[in-house]
């Protein structure tokens, strides 16, 4: 018989947190003189600074509240999600340093290297959505630092041997975070947490919560696209392009929705992660995009692959192939992320006059997705096989998809 | 007797939606260039952007959440307000682009493009919150594209038939909104549903979910009137302005809610519109308020009368008139637009030195009003009638302000 | 035997909140030329609007929110505390204004002295966190009138007789807020509440909302310590020096509150204000904090300080002391607050060359102290006697911690 108790994580996850403290901060300690400012003028300072806040509420509300949906797993969505975030962050933050040292000889931090680490740590929250629910806080922990790591060697290949666009190698994040935690999934799969999954359901209120997060997400997602780009011209181009795409996802995720229920109902956490497809493929294919009709028939494109994705592969997966992805991030971030790729690389084309640049830049192209998903599958499954290590205590089958393990709750609230 | 289900929306809603986001598309296909760049420099743009996302939130998470305090309407209330704010947004893009490309041979899209449309969508939200709950999602974007239509065509006649300054004219929308929507609850009126006003109440969580609308509506507010100042001075009064008299609404708001309840309690779903009456009629009013005590006694005379209107007349208005507003629209910004447009009449007057030019004035703002009044009242009644075309399939009496009609739940989250 | 029914607020609550808004409208039409426009040029305006809509977002939403985590008290939780932060903003800046009008003989008003308004209301909101469920509305609107005086003296106090900088005399409002909260709750301890303290627990939902509120402090809170930096470069070093001492809370709540719970689980609510406690104290120390590592340590010793506070000391005060501290304002903003004025000190005299300056400083920085600890106490107990008069009608204690008493409920609503 199974114990009747989750295990207890005190003697892992503090010391695990504590210890990780404690080496970030004695990094700062160490690189004695970390310069902060990168930023020359007030201007741009002032400038940034509102869309540093805009990805922070992405990371940290967005994020955190769209994995509030599962009907006993409200505290872990939210909190796990924010100490994952800020793990990843500071350790993306360090990273970065650490290549600005190699680099010039100096550890830098700014709003710059901030926004570049939390878009880091979207890629890692993008993969633990896929695991939500079957994994304790220090395996989060553990995945987040690894996927991160992963992400920012993919990144510095992508730059250093692809001689890839940096805006182009981070926009890979969807595509990896996807296929990371897809992997993830597929090797930490136990049949026994099959019978647990009638916990994997919402009601009136956490779709509520949920629907939050996602409204939010959809909100500054014109600023998620943008707020690396650097010349303002382009940015304006990329937030009304992005808007638009984002739209067109709205009207396209609720009727291929209605189009694919059998009784003709809206599903609302399916549409959640399918508005924002739109947003996720234009980022992809951003710095191709220039028309606002490229920009939303990707966005409408995006959403029926999205939709169906949710409706009908999810399942799939977890028949055929024993990946059974939660919050299903194949569909909201991996297809809309290999469709951004794809429409990068048919607008380019199509503006390209001469042939052979045309083949130069696909072969190009092709190579870096192949280096990202090499990346994402092998570094995915790494992952997986050792947080599955018994010595994080993973909970129980019939523990899934439960607060009560991890958090504390009176009595009297167990029974609402 | 009546069908046990609900009619499915698939044969509808799906084909409406994919139809409507082709269109779009192909209209900006049609127009091959479109002028992305109207802001100059990129001060403009940063500026801008920030004020223009606060809008954003307005429409997209304040109305969404304010509409979510129907115990079991909450899914419709937050998902149909995306929905509708999307497809009235784009159709105001589109009408805003043809009236450029026809003064001026270019369709042209903007950040300021965006925000104008964005208002447009507020003022068709506006008008849905008055039939919440029991119209379905087919026949909202069929009023939102009608609504919208009739308010761009409004706009257009008072400036250009009756020269009204554009932000005196776009700022009309409360009291267009609120008129519009009062004639489409009237007209859609059912004897039946009324039986299923007991479904017309909030719970705990529900009441918190529509304060957290609200707050966000109120916080935000003093952008949504300031966004389309151009003068930085000016920009700076009516922010400072609409902040004081935010501030006002809600004391008086709850002083008023206190006395006018018998028990001597406050009615937080009443409360929750009447703070905002202050920045709506200070909107309205806004060219004329110069000094902050225009602007608080503004706000204090709107949450007297918003608060007495939800309280004692929207009540009135559905025994006598069989009008029935659900989020009383009516109070929440018809009132204050009107109070609005009376203290702009009236300062506007007091600081004319010269007779003729103040009875000059009088007239002429007097018909801006009744030209918005006459346009409201109409083009609501012809939506009303189109939009309760048993083509549509509007749901049942039974059906009304229930989430169950148009989405999709698990069985275990039924009883909840 | 008590009454059944909470006593009515109508004839308490209006009359106060009419007066006092009318008075607030009286003070500014008798100072007849209030200057609005201090800024000088557009960009300081733009610039500085969204950093004042950040602090915006914590005063309402952000405490709104975290207040909401009782059970049967989430309306009062987030309206009562929107009520108070009106009234305490409008009354800060008529005080602030009397001040330029003193100085200056001109009464301003400026985006500058709303935020610095905001910051008073935010002082007010972390005393009344202190007797959260305790008090009626009319209690908490003269407690707040009460709070805001004294800050403000207590301010003026320092900057004119210590010569303490503004920046570091405003941010002594969480060392104020929390021990005048702390006197608050010790003067109106009531014994025959303590069977009350029942309702003092958290529901699944009510958890998540006090959640939403707390991510948004933690988002925002840069912007609150940074807001009033002037120079460029410094406010760069305060918001990533803010932004890594949060992360590092963050990390470090988890890991204690796993680490103090007997069953190794992490409590939601402590949390909650933990991960705030490296913003508070680095705010507090923010002129002194120039490298990461030292802001991290803040963090990391702040978090410590506080989960430790709020699991084993909040008990102590409730049992030694009779301080019933429902939210833990003494944990949450108390410690960390001592701690970052220590940081302040010891950074201030490393930082020193000269023994005697050192010293010197020493001695004017624990003035600063003491003078805050003295002022809050002593107000904090007039303030609790003059608020325990029975005129205000003080809920009963069976009628503590619950919604029912101040709201409008439906009968269906009530079971739920």
């Amino acid at each position: 018989m199974a114990p009747q108790y989750a295990p207890s994580l005190r003697s892992r996850l503090a010391p695990l947190l504590i210890i990780l403290q404690a080496a970030f901060i004695i990094i700062y300690v160490f690189f004695d003189k970390v310069i902060i400012d990168k930023q020359k003028d007030k201007d741009t300072f002032s400038n940034f600074y509102a869309e540093f806040q805009d990805v922070n509420v992405i990371v940290i509300v967005g994020f955190g509240f769209l994995s509030t949906f599962l009907v006993r797993y409200g505290f872990s969505g939210s909190g796990f999600n924010l100490l994952v975030a800020v793990v990843a962050t500071q350790w993306a933050v360090i990273l970065k340093g650490f290549k600005s040292w190699y680099d010039g000889g100096e550890f830098t931090l700014s709003l710059r290297s901030l926004v570049d680490a939390e878009m880091c740590a979207a890629s890692a929250l993008i993969s633990i959505g896929g695991v939500l629910g079957k994994t304790n806080a220090v395996q989060l922990v553990v995945i987040s630092l690894l996927e991160v790591s992963g992400f920012v060697l993919n990144t510095w290949i992508l730059e250093t041997l692809v001689k890839v666009h940096s805006l182009t190698a981070i926009m890979m994040l969807h595509v990896f975070g996807a296929f990371f935690g897809l992997m993830l999934t597929w090797v930490l799969f136990r049949k026994g947490s099959e019978q647990q999954f009638e916990k994997e359901t919402y009601d009136r209120k956490t779709g509520l919560f949920s629907m939050l997060g996602a409204v939010f997400l959809w909100m500054f997602w014109p600023s998620f696209n943008s707020v690396l780009v650097d010349s303002p011209k382009r940015k304006l181009e990329v937030v009304c392009g992005t808007y638009l795409a984002l739209a067109a996802s709205v009207v396209t995720a609720a009727a291929v929705s209605v189009l694919s229920s059998p009784k003709g109902k809206l599903n609302l956490i399916h549409i959640q992660s399918c508005i924002l497809a739109g947003g996720v493929a234009v980022g992809v294919a951003s710095s191709a995009v220039h028309q606002p009709w490229e920009a939303m028939t990707i966005g409408f494109t995006a959403a029926v692959v999205s939709t169906i994705g949710v409706q009908y592969i999810k399942n799939h997966m977890l028949l055929a192939f024993q990946c059974h992805d939660t919050s299903g991030v194949l569909s909201a971030h991996g297809f809309p992320g290999l469709l951004g790729w794809l429409a990068h690389l048919l607008l380019q084309i199509k503006d390209c006059e001469d042939h052979t640049i045309a083949i130069r830049f696909a072969v190009f192209h092709i190579c870096t997705l192949l280096i990202t998903i090499t990346m994402s599958l092998s570094m995915g499954i790494i992952t997986g096989v050792l947080s599955k290590w018994s010595f994080w205590r993973m909970p129980q089958d019939n523990k899934c998809f439960d607060d009560q393990a991890y958090w504390e709750f009176h009595h009297v609230s167990l029974h609402k």
